[in-house]
């Protein structure tokens, strides 16, 4: 196959995805709208783990990882786009983050910083990462130390807590991430 | 829908979704055998930017940063395919990185820090926490501190400069990672 060859067949596979790709998006509107009708969560980590062990279980080794990570990639920013529609869980995140912080979200500040932790081996700092590109957050600063099979996180993002794309955010590392923490407003 | 309807849809959705992303990833080996005979670089920003403005245009506002986002990601797991492939240019990249900063890979070491920047409003950390895990690669340390438009990357990766995975991430951060440095082995 020549590169010309091979660039027509990416362009043929890449138009067939596409459509799909926006149905898959559709879907997550009607996933909020129905969970947002009887209250059940929108991440459950066990679900997701069975459905893609079952859909990667016949994938070549070779690609494995990569079909892995797409199908985790797809279903986060489907989250992503959940979490903006469900406002009520966004209040409930953030309110109970800043309480047990002591924070107050009139304070003036531009500037939040979060705490979480993460698997090491298990990382999903690259989902992480995707949410605050998704969200259009600027990082001021992060910093990542490691401990045995765990990594700790303080995260500065420049915004404030009051913006819709920051309360987005916030929302989905509150629900997501471990021993997520606001740790300050400044 | 009830959440069991759209839960079948995604299904449906996933399920047509699978072999295009499969073959999506054969065309990687097939641009990677094309790019060996010929000598062409892996990355060229602007001829992706170019493929995902035109692929985007059509999208609708609500999905079309995250369209933008998938798409980007699918390259950059088909790149990390062809870096693989593509012994010949981690040589290149290693070696070269290693002379500018005077380091020697037979070092005893375990630990390797590498420093390179990023466009703060266009931040690509996501990609490269990405590649990170892919490679399966830990990370000891992270830092990230932003002045104006840009972000300055301190990323501490645990393992060996001979490790073929090391080798292939080293390779694509240090085409694609702006300023990218191989600052210690330790």
């Amino acid at each position: 196959m020549t590169l010309e060859e091979v660039r027509k067949e990416i362009d043929r596979v890449d138009t067939q995805i596409k459509p799909l790709f926006l149905q898959r998006m559709a879907c997550a509107d009607h996933v909020a709208a129905a969970k947002a009708e009887n209250g059940s969560d929108v991440f459950v980590p066990v679900r997701e783990d069975e459905i893609i062990a079952k859909r990667t279980a016949d994938v070549d080794a070779k690609v494995k990882k990569e079909y892995d990570m797409f199908l985790r990639h797809l279903m986060s920013v489907c989250r992503r786009y959940q979490y903006g529609i469900l406002t009520g869980m966004q209040e409930t995140v953030i309110a109970q983050a800043l309480q047990a912080a002591g924070l107050d979200e009139n304070t003036d500040h531009e500037q939040i910083t979060v705490y979480f932790t993460d698997s090491r081996k298990n990382s999903k700092l690259n989902l992480y990462m995707n949410m605050v590109r998704l969200n259009d957050i600027l990082i001021d600063a992060m910093e990542v130390t490691s401990r045995d099979d765990e990594q700790q996180v303080v995260l500065k993002l420049h915004g404030n807590i009051k913006e819709p794309d920051m309360r987005r955010l916030l929302c989905q590392l509150g629900k997501e991430a471990n021993e997520f923490k606001i740790t300050a407003l400044q």
